[in-house]
C-alpha cells in the first residue's frame, strides 16, 4: 500500500516559532511512515524537511526554480519545476491532506487551491479567510505541531 | 505600444449582481483598449467576455480543460491549458492588474498568487484575509465596476 | 463561431528564409481569419507576429519568461507563463493545427508533444523523426508558407 | 549529498523487450543509489518502478492525472499534477540524466524537452532525429540497461 502523503505549507521567511513548529510537523510525519511534500526552498519548507530527514522521513521538494541550486539540503527528492510559483498549485494537490505553517501569500495560495479541488486544509497559526454571506471557516485550525499531525494524517485517510 | 493586459477572476457559479459588474467591467475594459484575460469558463468569466466582445474588446481564456467544448462563447481567443487550477496561476501573472469580482476558493488562490508576485488586486465584493499580526488590507476595495476598471488601469500603468 | 487558432513553432534563432516563411505564414493566417498562438519570443515567433501583424491579425505569445520585458512587439496578446520549456506544450494544444517552420530541439517538443494529443502537424524544413518499425512519417511536409497555411486550415477545420 | 535524479521515459504500452528492459535499468539505478524520476503510469513507467523498489530504491511518479487512481502501484513517491502531458517537461527537466527506452510520441517530447535544456539522453531502441544540415546524434545511444545506467550516471555526476 502506498504510504500517505502530506503537503506542508509555510514562508521561506520564517520565524523561530514557526521553524520549530515546522521541524517538530516533519519529524512527527516521518515517524507515522507519511511522506512530506514541500516548496523545497528555505523557511518553513526547509525546516519541515530537516524534520523529516532526522526522523528517517522521505521529503519531496517540489521547486519553484529550474535548477537544484537554491534547494534544501534536506530534500530526498527534488523536483525542479521551473514554473516559479504555479508550482504551488502542484504542492497543494500533492498532499491528501496540506497543513499550513504561519504563512505568506504563498501559503495562502496554497491553501486557496487546497481546498478548491477539495484538499483538507490543517492551519497552525495562518491566514483567516472570510466574505460576505460566508460564515464557517474551511481550515482546521490546531494549536500544536502534534495535533496539527494527527489531525492531517485523521483526514487524508478519510478522503 | 502593446495594450494593457488586466486579468478578472471570479466563480463559475456567479449570482445575478456579480454577473452584472464583470459584463459591466469586461465592457469598460474594452472601451479603454485594455485586453482581458479570464479563466475562459462560465459565470464571472462568460460575463466579462460577453461584455468586452459587445464593446469590441479582445477577450482571451485561458482553460482550466484539455479542450474548447465548455469554453466560453464570448472569448476572441481561448487556450486550453489542460492544467486544471494549476492555470489559475498564469491568470494573476498575466494580468498587470488583478479584478477579483465576488469569488469562491479558486478565485481566492488568483487573488493570493497576484499578490504574491506582486500584481495590484482590486476587490468589487470579494474575499477579506488576515493573519495574526497583519492588519492592513492587502486588496483594493472598490464599490463599483467603474470604479474597479479605474483603479486597475491607474495600477496597471504605474507597473 | 469561434476563429480558427493555429500554432506557429520555430527557432528563437532563424535565419533568413525562415523569417520569410514565417512573416509570410503569419500574414496568410490573419488574411484568413486565424488566430495565431507562439511561444513570443525571437526569430520565427517574432516574424510570423509580424506577418500576422501587419495583416490585421491577432498574435498569441505564450511566453517561457515570467514578464513581458523580452516579448515580441508584434504581440496583440502575451501571457507570461513563467514556466519556461514547459510552456511548449501549452502552444502545441492551443492550435487546432500546428506549423512547424525549421527549428532546434524547442520546436521539436512542440511538435512531438501535439502529435501525443492528437494534434495534426505541417512542416517546413523541419525535424524528420523515425524509429524501427516505424515507417510512415506523422508530420505533413509542404515545400512553401502558402501551402503550409493552406493545409494547416483543412487540417484544423476537420478536427 | 543529495542523490543523483535519473529519468527515465518509455511509452505506457511497451513490449515485452521494453518492459524487461525497463526493469533492469530501475534494477540498476536503484543499486547505484539514484533516484529514479518517470511519469508514473502503465509500460515502461511502471516496470522501472518495479525493477527500482525490488532493489531497494525510490522512485518518483510525476503523473499527468489530478489524482492517484491509475498510478503505479510501485512508486514509492507520486505527484498528481494534473497538468496532463504538459507534465512531460518536468519529466525531463528532473533528470540530470534522461534514460529513453523504445517510445511513442510522448517519450520524443521528452527527448527533445531536455536536450532544449542541456540534460544529457541516453537511448535504448528509442526515436532518431534528424533535420537538414544537422549531423550529429544528441542522443548517446547504448545497447543495454547496464550500458544505459553506466553511461547516464557518468553524464549525470557530470553536471
Amino acid at each position: 500500500m502506498s504510504p500517505i502523503h502530506v503537503a506542508v505549507c509555510g514562508p521561506a521567511l520564517a520565524g523561530p516559532a514557526e521553524f520549530e513548529a515546522a521541524e517538530e510537523v516533519g519529524r512527527l510525519l516521518a515517524e507515522a511512515g507519511a511522506i512530506v511534500v514541500c516548496g523545497g526552498g528555505t523557511g518553513v519548507m526547509d525546516a519541515v524537511a530537516r524534520g523529516c530527514r532526522e526522523a528517517g522521513g522521505i521529503t519531496v521538494g517540489l521547486l519553484a526554480d529550474p535548477d537544484r541550486a537554491d534547494a534544501s539540503e534536506h530534500l530526498t527528492v527534488s523536483i525542479p519545476t521551473g514554473m516559479g510559483e504555479t508550482r504551488n498549485a502542484l504542492v497543494a494537490r500533492s498532499g491528501q491532506a496540506v497543513i499550513a505553517i504561519g504563512g505568506e501569500f504563498g501559503t495562502l495560495s496554497e491553501i486557496a487551491l487546497a481546498l478548491k479541488i477539495g484538499r483538507p486544509v490543517v492551519g497552525l497559526g495562518t491566514w483567516e479567510v472570510a466574505k460576505p454571506g460566508y460564515s464557517s471557516d474551511p481550515i482546521v485550525r490546531v494549536g500544536s505541531p502534534t495535533e496539527a499531525v494527527r489531525r492531517a494524517l485523521e483526514l487524508a485517510s478519510g478522503l
